[in-house]
């Protein structure tokens, strides 16, 4: 548990990874989340009812832990009650030609912003969300937390598990016929003038230095959100919601 | 340094708080913030020259620090090699009278969260945020950092200050002739519909708990962004970047 917490080639090697809260777990089960296992601390049960009764119904092997051993294991600064390891899923490229928008990362570093992109994305009821190599790895327990169940709700196809560098990435979505914009601070289209309803992936940078050229060079455009006064630039998530939230308006 | 950083009434007895790190210096200086004291760890001046001139320029007392003093000041995990005190803006009431969006947090307690509501309803071109009580202090360092310089750019009213209860918070909103609509996850009216060329006040719940019955009964609706699938709520956060650039859409 603890590697599998802490060490992303863990995940990979087990195809497993850990959901860290009741609430967390709760969202997952909205999601029709299977757990491999289940651990409780200490009273879970009691401070829980619902929620380890859902748990128990779910037919996940469930085990209760002695005082201080999840203290151990877990990344929160609180420690959590209850923890679940869930498979990971077996998410097929072809979901890139699902109807919706697509979301790639590109070296998207920070989990919380990845966590986050993921929330809005499926709240937006967007296709599918593509991380490129270099981008933190979506399993992460805090791009978990931070999903609030999102993990298990939209499908994220991993780049390196395909095969493909970002721009094989950016080329397998333009043969799908998606239009590639990248999303940047100044100088591309103003978001509301962008055809949602067309196929469209939008291409997230990294939080410090953006799209590189040999990025650029793979997409049709641009798409800014205009801001006002001296902002520099909006968090990549927040960009991320207004795009899939537009995105959404115009398709409904 | 160590107590304005760590205790909110210090910062609120000696009116200042302080700017960690040398990204968000700069964007403080972008927004003609005046320091009252900057303090330089060891090399700072090399590994920033440009930096280093510019507080130089500003008229900045700056001194500099031994070798591992501000690792021991700091709250960042990662020490950050310039630390610069900034004295409190003196904001008015009268500035939730102006041209645009008012957003007003009713015990928003994640400093995150109302840090990156600061950089989005700034870069939107919103008129001001409104922090009701049990909100974090907006001086907070977490706040003052994910708030990417916008603390200094766009102005926070204080209701405690003012000596207003959220509830004469939103009375106060509603004499400017705001409409006050608060947002909610589901059953309020589609934000596309919402008409934010009116004179608006968006309020924004607790991240747990929403928003009470005593704050409901003093708003005239609420505005609701759809989602699709079993996601139950948008993070604050983004619930504020989607509905604040909305209202900069609607009103350009």
């Amino acid at each position: 548990m603890r590697e599998l917490l802490r060490d992303a080639r863990v995940r990979s090697s087990e195809r497993a990874f850990v959901v860290e809260g009741p609430r967390a777990v709760a969202a997952a089960l909205d999601r029709d989340a299977r757990f491999e296992a289940v651990y409780l601390g200490p009273r879970a049960d009691v401070a829980f009812p619902e929620l380890t009764a859902r748990l128990a119904a779910s037919g996940a092997p469930v085990s209760s832990l002695r005082d201080g051993v999840l203290e151990r294991v877990g990344t929160t600064r609180t420690p959590q009650p209850i923890l679940a390891v869930a498979p990971m899923p077996v998410v097929s490229r072809d979901v890139l030609a699902r109807d919706g928008l697509v979301l790639v990362g590109v070296a998207l570093s920070d989990p919380g912003n990845v966590g986050t992109i993921l929330r809005s994305a499926e709240a937006a009821g967007a296709a599918a969300i593509l991380l490129g190599p270099g981008s933190v790895d979506a399993y992460n327990p805090k791009v978990v937390r931070s999903s609030a169940g999102a993990i298990f709700g939209i499908p994220v196809v991993d780049a390196v598990s395909e095969g493909w560098s970002a721009v094989e990435a950016l080329d397998a979505l333009g043969e799908l016929g998606r239009q590639r914009l990248g999303a940047a601070a100044r100088t591309g289209t103003p978001y509301p003038e962008v055809d949602f309803r067309r196929p469209t992936a939008i291409v997230l940078g990294n939080e410090a230095h953006g799209l590189g050229d040999d990025i650029t060079a793979h997409l049709e455009g641009h798409v800014t959100i205009p801001m006002g006064g001296p902002a520099e630039s909006l968090n990549v998530a927040m960009a991320a919601s207004v795009l899939c939230f537009e995105s959404a308006r115009q398709r409904s």
